[in-house]
């Protein structure tokens, strides 16, 4: 077969491009593998050929020059609510500005799953990935550094961590809102919280609350804990099975705003009024915080600043080795109506 | 170089799977390009020596066996906020039980960076591409329709497209809301709309709104149109522009649930009551329309149904030419508090 019959709607193979170029298969996978190891004119002939025959399915042209593929994968635990939606925004345009393209991958909050899904962006040939978290199986950023592909953990901030974390601190964050909550009188503290197993973010949100109340003198014992999936609807089914409890809580601090708004809905749907009955109080600040009715207490987390900052991270660490660069970002408390002094 | 000095953390590369398979580069490469032109011994060898040194960066094991990646990718406009979440959702859990990974990007609704997206999964190796709406330069259809990388779109469905499609109607789902509205005696209506411009759903429930106007003798001038991007401030900020117009309107029929969400918080902000003062309705039903306050008046869209139809057709399209599924999934009126009689 020589270029003459090639089939337009056929995709061109590696064969097609080395003929096209003139020079051998081998060539080509030289260029495409060990790119320095070829001179410069055979890899303008093959850079050429691609372009020309439109080669794509497993390379593209740039990659082919520069041995990077300009795409860089991210894994976050859910797309079904905005949680991650601001951050992962800002971390994308900042990508877009330095010409790289994201790929998302949601791993529903399953281990296996988001072990998969990097296998699957590396072998796509992602240039780094950001993760949410840093806890995980060491032999997943075995396989990373095996690999040489870059990663970054976001949203958690880790001293201590082997790669680089961008983010704030879980822990203080809900320990200083939990202090807050103490402050106005409360004592009989409930949380809706994500499970805790394998979510760093979530333990240590839950610790900083269980922290405060041991500093104030009430029982660690005394919190109700309540695990479920992040979701509004879940958020009301958890509030629910708090309020039929013998010892009903003054206050329901949620591991995040989704929840907390679903708490809401619930409670005013049970007849009570937040927050002289029941103060709520959330985690994020996402846009429904402020349009909650009442409007939501709830720690607000610099979303923007870490996806953007993330992203400035990982592409410095592309093509490097190593990196260290740890982001610790300030959080703030941010006081709305849902949480009011306790007073029975 | 042999074996034996291979750097562990050094990612190995075609030549290392050559070399530990005892055959030449150029059959490696035509295992990866054309399996079906390798005898099955030389290609398990090969396929051996992938697995043993996880040969990965731009092929996997699997791939190599298949010529398939079973990866699917999917573009959406938005992660912004929940509106397409569910549906993908859906589309990736019934992807996942067929053992396909699912990577997602995201678009900002400019057609511009879709189709840089679109290049990008291509060249991933994507086996297929789920894309948002039907309209949009054709030659992106002929560029995978080249690549024979199939396409499902969703979100619209369209019995004259070229490409699969599975969806709602989106201009009749606005008009049936449109005549309840009109049926409750407004006759002075706004709407909030994404830019229509390039967004086919966007502009089909405009269509909507204006022929149910037209029908009712309303005369299609009467209707103030504004644009603006998906987002609860973006919603509250358009009320109040429709809010100190001269004629205000007695409902405000939103694109999207998010609007309208973001046009109730601002409604209330500015001391009208709702639904006494004004009637706010929405579009899609997520899960933010019930806990609103008051509750949303808005179109019911099978999201997650349509999700898993949407793997289907595209999973069936796989390794296949061609596919034709065109499927028409139905939407309902969901009347809650947020619409009420017009009186004056």
């Amino acid at each position: 077969m020589n270029i003459g019959d090639t089939n337009k709607d056929r995709t061109p193979t590696l064969a097609d491009v080395a003929r096209f170029a003139g020079v051998s298969t081998a060539t080509v996978s030289r260029c495409l593998n060990s790119p320095d190891r070829v001179i410069e004119e055979t890899r303008n002939k093959v850079l050429k050929a691609v372009r020309e025959l439109g080669y794509a399915p497993n390379f593209n042209a740039r990659a082919l020059a520069a041995k990077r593929t300009n795409t860089i994968g991210a894994i976050i635990p859910t797309m079904e609510n905005a949680i991650f939606a601001r951050g992962l925004q800002a971390f994308q345009e900042e990508l877009g500005r330095n010409g790289t393209t994201l790929l998302v991958a949601s791993s529903s909050y399953q281990t296996d799953l988001e072990e998969e899904q990097i296998r699957t962006l590396v072998s796509r040939g992602a240039d780094g990935l950001l993760l949410i978290g840093y806890r995980r199986d060491p032999k997943v950023y075995e396989f990373l550094h095996r690999q040489g592909v870059p990663v970054v953990a976001a949203w958690v901030f880790d001293p201590d961590a082997d790669v680089p974390t961008v983010g704030f601190d879980n822990f203080l964050a809900m320990k200083m809102l939990a202090e807050k909550v103490i402050s106005l009188g409360h004592r009989r503290i409930a949380t809706i919280t994500a499970a805790t197993q394998g979510n760093d973010r979530a333990s240590e949100r839950l610790r900083g609350i269980l922290a405060a109340m041991t500093e104030a003198g009430i029982p660690e014992n005394d919190l109700s804990i309540i695990e479920t999936t992040y979701g509004i609807d879940e958020g009301g089914v958890a509030l629910e099975k708090l309020m039929t409890q013998q010892i009903r809580p003054s206050v329901v601090m949620c591991g995040n705003d989704v929840l907390a708004v679903g708490a809401i809905a619930k409670a005013k749907e049970l007849g009570l009024n937040v927050p002289a009955d029941l103060s709520v109080t959330g985690f994020d600040d996402i846009e429904i915080a402020k349009i909650s009715s009442p409007p939501l207490t709830t720690v607000h987390v610099p979303h923007r600043r870490m996806g953007k900052e993330a992203a400035r991270a990982l592409l410095n660490m592309v093509g490097t080795t190593g990196g260290r660069t740890k982001i610790l970002l300030e959080t703030t408390l941010q006081i709305r109506e849902s949480l009011a002094q306790h007073t029975d």
